[in-house]
């Protein structure tokens, strides 16, 4: 099989893109690890899919694989890539594009200076719905891990987050506790794990630490899970500034019961062909 | 400039292969990295350049840039991928290939399994012409590194090499004394460090530190390199297998003043077009 391709990426956060609508694809697990291989394939954090959607409400369907294989609910990151793509690849003229994910549905706005404006859906905060284990919904819980007790927020934006506070992100223990946390018993899907500095009422750094993948250079929904992690705590205003080691991303969040809206780049880098 | 390409690797030390001679190609060292990055670009180990020779007895001029812009003279594995290239491309129907680098003329064949043998021409075992600072030639030479010596080999391929022999690659002080090497001011053009554990005298097990890339999946120059200090030290036969990460190439070396050959496959992964 023939594939084209495009290589993405926001901030760093890079994406081989495929059409799945103007061509037949058939991804195995195998393929997918091939495709995202570095050295020996195309090489990409994440692979994202382009299908038509089983809503005829929405314009498309939108599916994202891990280089381990594994398909994940949401991509922030990967959201502004796709609505880039399909309006490159001439698969939709509009600008506002409606799309459902294996996390939901998802409204993307084009802006006219390449960036894109993402409405990620409001952030769940119940732990059966993150899923995360606790008695309760709380603003943090008191988490232990490599035996010490952290207080760690728990959000989903479709996908699991946890995130942690630190003074500083450049010396925050990502490599060490990030693997511990994404597989610890209390998130039973994994979890991304995020590490947030407050810089300002209006701007974090963040590093993340992301399930099935290990710290990448930006993580979209972890930008929105911290920022809604920070909003609850009382610690930042709406419009928060995030940033990642790739770049930074605008985060939009009026307070609970309210969509989430991210704000940043996406590129295009090439247009490849792969025979699979 | 919108630049074809294909992205290709020997046995995993990936490529990015451009055609200079049927489009017009400038690379500077920014536009280098930027192609090379994974994430921002299009990723690879090295970049290889296909242009017209200055030699009219040869077909092809074959320029190496590391990932960090510098160009350098030679590259095993780059020279399979060459070959494969400038065939797969109809620069040329030969199946045995001239061609000049920097480090001097090579003779690439074609075999019918896809695999390349590649004339490495003969070590240059003389101090000066590695460069390597010793009072004269020797088989190994006393090296202080870390506070501890070593017995190292030193050995041109067109490109310098100093191999030091291990118990067992697995744990090697790859990491750890690579970068050391490399800048120590006894190879004052900086070195590639081979680390070879001895399998039997027609086998050895080898990791490769390459100067300004860091450790790699299998260096083509540094298994002729490794198994040329091997025979000189008494250890190794005329036909050596060298297991690599990334894969195996077959060695041979008739003893000195002879070439090296070096046989092993080389893998066209796809083809792209990046605007840069």
């Amino acid at each position: 099989m023939r594939l084209r391709f495009s290589k993405m990426h926001g901030l760093g956060n890079d994406f081989v893109v495929i059409d799945g609508v103007g061509q037949s694809v058939r991804l195995t697990p195998e393929k997918i690890r091939y495709i995202a291989d570095r050295n020996f394939g195309v090489g990409c954090d994440q692979i994202l899919l382009v299908e038509t959607p089983e809503n005829p409400d929405v314009d498309f369907r939108y599916r994202i694989f891990n280089c381990d294989g594994s398909e994940v609910e949401n991509c922030g990151n990967g959201a502004r890539c796709f609505a880039v793509f399909v309006r490159e690849r001439k698969l939709t003229g509009k600008s506002v594009i409606k799309v459902e994910t294996a996390g939901g549905l998802m409204e993307l706005r084009v802006q006219q200076d390449e960036q894109v404006s993402v409405d990620m859906g409001a952030p769940r905060l119940q732990p059966a719905q993150i899923p995360f284990v606790a008695d309760a919904q709380a603003i943090t819980y008191p988490f232990e891990v490599a035996g010490k007790t952290y207080d760690i927020s728990a959000v989903s934006m479709g996908n699991p987050h946890g995130v942690l506070l630190v003074d500083d992100v450049k010396t925050a223990p990502v490599a060490e506790l990030g693997p511990i946390i994404e597989h610890h018993p209390r998130f039973p899907a994994r979890v991304n794990v995020g590490f947030m500095q407050i810089v300002s009422r209006h701007e974090i750094n963040l590093r993340v630490f992301e399930r099935g993948v290990g710290e990448t250079l930006a993580c979209g929904t972890g930008a929105c899970g911290a920022v809604v992690a920070g909003r609850l705590r009382g610690l930042l205003d709406q419009q928060v500034k995030v940033n990642l080691p790739g770049g930074s991303l605008q985060i939009d969040w009026p307070g609970e019961g309210q969509p989430v809206i991210m704000t940043g780049p996406a590129v295009t880098v090439f247009h490849g062909q792969i025979k699979i």
